[in-house]
This record gives structure tokens, C-alpha cells and sequence, in this order.
């Protein structure tokens, strides 16, 4: 497999966006949503910013106040043993297991270029958090176009779960919000951009708590708004790069062959990488191969450190002919752009190794 | 508050059912789902069979082959360090600490009365796991009326996870299925019987990994099978009866007042209890008021006594005038009946303790 990063890779950097919050830094700048709209490509970034703390022992953690409609900072001592620091994303409750706070807030931000590698970005939010069910922000969204309306769709993150949040737009300005079609724990949808036999289609993953792993689901839909028949569509593999979590990525790309999802899968170390998984084109729900090894996997520098390092994470990908060209995010921090031949994707995908 | 337990109670035992399987005790009929039907009262019987051991150094796991169309029965030694057996119902894989297998095998059978207190039960099953989301087996019926048609949901149990799968019939002997309808990890769905402002509703309860509780969910559908608009609704309080975990329990009653929800909840102990809650009648999901106490709680013998001890759980009531009969399982084991005057639930009801 040819994989071609960009040179000028990261495309985007933190460094970049000029932060929204006062008294707040851009820490990441990545796992963008991809679309064409008015002759320009558009990144639909996320943002994720933290509070500037002059305290070294002092790690805050921002929270959107939706009745008051502001960002609330609190403020953890490290040497407070009730939590715990490891994970720099979140702070965890040591009694529980569980996410406490996350140490940053994202929010969805655009980012304009003509070329698509160089990009100019909006001073201002795109989608910002608009109720409790999104307290400690929106994550990772993608991008599915349908005739002129463009389907956003996010991972939205509070205390009560995460789930997943549907809003459209026909012209990147206003948007229209849909509510949250994937009830937690759920992340990584990718809707496919046309009905198949008469209904729509997603991918979804769920992260279940007593039994189940977090694994690729499909369900069924009439109007992108509402959601059935939830079918188990592929798993884990143990001792692979896909042994720990797997979720959908770029939005299903429609070839001969099938629907090819480009999907991201971590290994029992948290290295994120990319493969691809190939669905029958009349009916989604099949599995006809997917990738033995990956396509991509964090090797650059970009990709191996970072704020969360060895990550390349896509949230989408633009296909021109046999050209893939594949925006990602690296080390949960920037962006970045790499090239692939759809044919040699294809060819490079194992049947019979899914399940 | 006053609870008339029925004296006859259990109204239903093990003992009166005929195990399906060859070689299997029924150990539970319980946690049924409540119709009126051609002029009976149907209860749709959570039955659960568990495979003879005639060694106690064994325990024995069924698991619904869904290709092969029959049950597999495996074998696990106690002293299998591995495992953890400390739950009744459930092996425990000790390296991860989720379910690795079930005890015994649930699926729905028929109870039929003509008084609502003396049933006779049919001999054979009435749904059966299906496919392989079903292998540990189906659970925890409730059923919804919609004129002729009988809406029958529960939660469908396997390796992949635990969902809400829908199903229904006119006539108490054919079934239509229609798929998963709330993804894993989700259980304790009700369907409201009408539409409220041209939409139907229903309660869940999702249960995240990594962040949120198990707590009560609503969601909107236009046809039942597709649900979206996921809010949450009304959560767990801590100290309380309802402190570890809640869920929907009977179907929602229509009052003057609002919908009447009696639903369950579990303290630290894992005592479960019922309680009620009051929600706007043309909104849902805006709780208006909620039980301070449980209406019910684990006190009879057949209650604190069974297969998992000190369990209250119902999934069906009928309602005529102020009249309400409760059917619930008693300690995962056994079907009751108690009487309540719906006015007195009603006065019973707290604002603002709901939070």
C-alpha cells in the first residue's frame, strides 16, 4: 500500500486558530469533517480549547453552563487523590471509573481553502454546545452531503453520556439542529450518502458496560432523524491493530465493488490507526473483506507525538476517480492529509477475515 | 400509601411451568408483560430454564445457537479461577469483569386467566430467541396496545451486547418482528399507547461505559421502529431507593395529571423497589413530580426470598377507574399481584425532588 503524506503536513495546527474563550489556549486542531460547498473545500474542524493555567499543580477543566450560556472553570489540585490525572484528556474519578471533566472543551470550527491544503480559518465557532446534553463540548464530526444539504453530526459530551447530535445546513451559516439521533454510550456515526433499497443507512458504535465491546453496529433510518434495526455488523480482532475499539471514519465511499468505510481501530496500547472494511452495495449490513493490516498508521512525527500521541483519526476523505485523498487527525492535535489509490485500497482488503 | 398484595400470592411459580427444554428445570416465570386480550388477561411471561447439574462442582451455561437452531450447553468447573460465579444469573469473566455467560436461557411464554389471578400456561413458547443477537436469550417483556395491535418489546441478550428488540401481533400466535430498535447497552423500554402531538414516544434506559448512569431516557418515533431525539430524562439520587440504577417498569398510565410511569429503581444493595413518576401530558419529557418512596418495596416472603432475593420488578399493570393492578416478579423467580388506588399515587407524588 502507496501512501502519500502531504509535505506540508500538519495542514492545520493550534497554533493556527485564534482561541474563541478568553484566558483559554487552542490545544487541538483535528479530527475534521470534509466537504465541498461553493467551490471551496471545507473542514469542519474540532476545536478544542483549555483554560491557561499559571498553576502547575492546578488542572482546570472547562464546563458549558447551557442555562447561563457560558463556560464555567473549575479548578483540580494534581495531589488530589480522589481524582485521577493519567489520561490528559479527562479527569477521572478514581472511586468510579468514570470521566469526571475533560481537561478541554471542543467546539466545531471552519476552515476554508480553495487547494485543499492550504486553509484560512473563521475566527468564530460553527457549532458551539447549545444545551446540557453538550457540557463538556461536541467531538468529531463528519460530513454527509445529500443534494444541497449537508448532514453534521457529532459526538456530544456531558455527565448524562455521550451521544450522538444531528444538525444539517444548506449554507454553512445557519444550521438546523435535529437532536440527538444515537442515545449513549455511542461515537463514530457515518450516515451513507444515499438511500439504499428505499431507507438510509449508518454505521454506529456503541460502547456497551456489562457485555459488548466497542464494536461497528449499522441501523436503518426514513429520514436521517430516526433510528432501527440495530444489527452487529463487525468486531474486535485480538491481537491486531483493531483489538481494543473500533469505529466508523470517513463517510462510506460507493464503488463497484461496494461501499468501502475507511475506519479507525485502537490497539491494547491506545495507537490509533486506519483500515478499511468493504459492505455489499445492495445491502450494507454484509461484510464482504476488510483490511488484514492498515492502511495508515501513526509514523510521522506529527503523528507520534503530540496531545495524545501515536493517533491518526479520519473523519473524512475526498474521492476524485481513483484518489483518495484522506484528512486526519494526528495525535489528537492537528491535521493532516495523505493520498491513496482507491484500487489499491481495494485490493489490499482480506475476505473472510471480519470476523 | 396502601398496597394490597393479592393473598394467593405468588400468583405464578416455576413449578407450574413445564420446561421446554430436555434436561432443563424452569427456575423463573417472572417480570411478564400485561395484555387484554379476547376477553382474558394475558401476562407474557419471562420464562427462564436453566440445564439440570447432577454435579455441584458444575455449573452449566445454555446458549441459543442461532444457525444451528438449537441450545448448546456448556460446562464450568466453580473452582475455574477464571470466572466469577458470585451473581446467580450471570459467569463472570474475572480479566474484564463483564458477563461471559448466562446461567439460564429467558424467553416469553403465555399465561392466560379469565379473573386476572388464576392462570393456566401454555405449554409451549410464545417468542423464542431467533438469531444470534438472542444467544443468552430474551428478557423483561412489556406490551403496548395500539388499537388491534399488541406491541411486545424486551430486551434481546448476547456476547455483542444487550438491546430492545420489537415485536407484534393481533392475535397472540403469529408475531412480526421488527428488529432492534434501541442499540446496547439499553433495556427497560416503554412505549407510551398513544401519539402525543402526531409522535410516539418511549422510555429507555441506556447503560454508558466510560461516563453517565443508568438512567431514564425519552426518545420520539413516527412509526415505532425508528427512534430518535434521545433526551435525558430523570436519574438515579444518591442515598436513596433508587441510588444504583432505575428503568421503566409498567406501561405509562394516562391521567388528568399527566402519564403516570411506575418504574423501578435499586439501591447500593440492589434492592429493587417501584416508584412513580408523574410526566407532562402533551410534553413527556418534562417530569412533573416523582416518588419520594417506593409505592412498593421488597417485604413478602416471595419477595425477599428466590432466586435474587429482594427484588419488586414489574413490567405491566391494568388500570380500571382508580384501580390499579400491578403484576410484577417477585426475586427473579415468580409473578405477584398488588392492588393500589391510582388517586393515592398520585397524591403520594413530590414536586421537585426529581432531579
Amino acid at each position: 500500500m502507496r501512501v502519500k503524506r502531504y509535505l506540508e503536513n500538519p495542514i492545520i495546527t493550534p497554533e493556527m486558530v485564534k482561541p474563541y474563550h478568553e484566558g483559554f489556549e487552542v490545544i487541538g486542531a483535528f479530527n475534521a469533517g470534509v466537504a465541498q460547498y461553493n467551490g471551496e473545500i471545507l473542514l469542519v474542524l474540532r476545536v478544542a480549547e483549555r483554560p491557561i493555567s499559571d498553576d502547575p499543580a492546578i488542572v482546570k477543566a472547562p464546563v458549558f453552563d447551557a442555562k447561563e450560556r457560558r463556560v464555567h472553570v473549575f479548578d483540580f489540585r494534581l495531589d488530589d487523590e480522589r481524582y485521577d490525572y493519567s489520561d490528559p484528556r479527562v479527569i477521572r474519578d478514581r472511586s468510579t471509573g468514570q470521566l469526571a471533566y475533560l481537561t478541554s472543551l471542543s467546539y466545531l470550527r471552519l476552515a476554508r481553502s480553495k487547494d485543499g491544503r492550504h486553509f484560512s480559518i473563521d475566527d468564530t465557532p460553527f457549532v458551539y454546545p447549545s444545551n446540557s446534553m453538550e457540557s463538556f463540548g461536541i467531538e468529531d464530526p463528519r460530513v454527509t452531503q445529500m443534494g444541497e444539504t449537508y448532514y453534521i453530526y457529532f459526538s456530544a459530551v456531558s455527565l448524562k453520556g455521550i451521544g450522538e447530535v444531528l444538525v444539517s445546513t444548506k449554507d454553512f451559516v445557519s444550521i438546523t439542529r435535529h437532536g440527538m439521533i444515537f442515545a449513549p454510550e455511542n461515537k463514530d456515526v457515518v450516515l451513507f450518502p444515499e438511500k439504499i433499497g428505499g431507507k438510509y443507512f449508518a454505521l454506529h458504535r456503541p460502547v456497551p458496560k456489562g457485555v459488548g465491546d466497542p464494536e461497528i453496529w449499522i441501523a436503518e433510518s426514513p429520514d436521517l432523524l430516526h433510528w432501527g434495526n440495530h444489527r452487529h455488523l463487525f468486531g474486535l480482532r485480538k491481537g491486531s491493530w483493531d483489538s481494543r475499539r473500533i469505529g466508523g471514519g470517513a463517510v462510506p465511499i460507493k464503488t463497484k465493488q461496494g461501499w468501502l468505510e475507511l475506519y479507525h481501530g485502537a490497539d491494547q496500547e491506545d495507537r490509533y490507526s486506519m483500515g478499511a472494511v468493504l459492505l455489499d452495495l445492495y445491502d450494507p449490513g454484509k461484510v464482504i473483506a476488510r483490511s488484514r493490516e492498515p492502511i495508515l498508521k501513526p509514523e510521522a512525527a506529527y503523528e507520534v507525538n503530540g496531545f495524545f500521541a501515536n493517533v491518526v483519526f479520519s473523519c473524512g476523505a475526498l474521492v476524485e476517480g481513483d484518489r483518495i485523498q484522506l484528512y486526519y487527525g494526528a495525535a489528537d492535535q492537528s491535521m493532516a492529509l495523505a493520498e491513496f489509490s482507491l484500487a489499491e485500497i481495494l485490493d489490499s482488503l482480506s475476505v473472510g477475515v471480519y470476523e
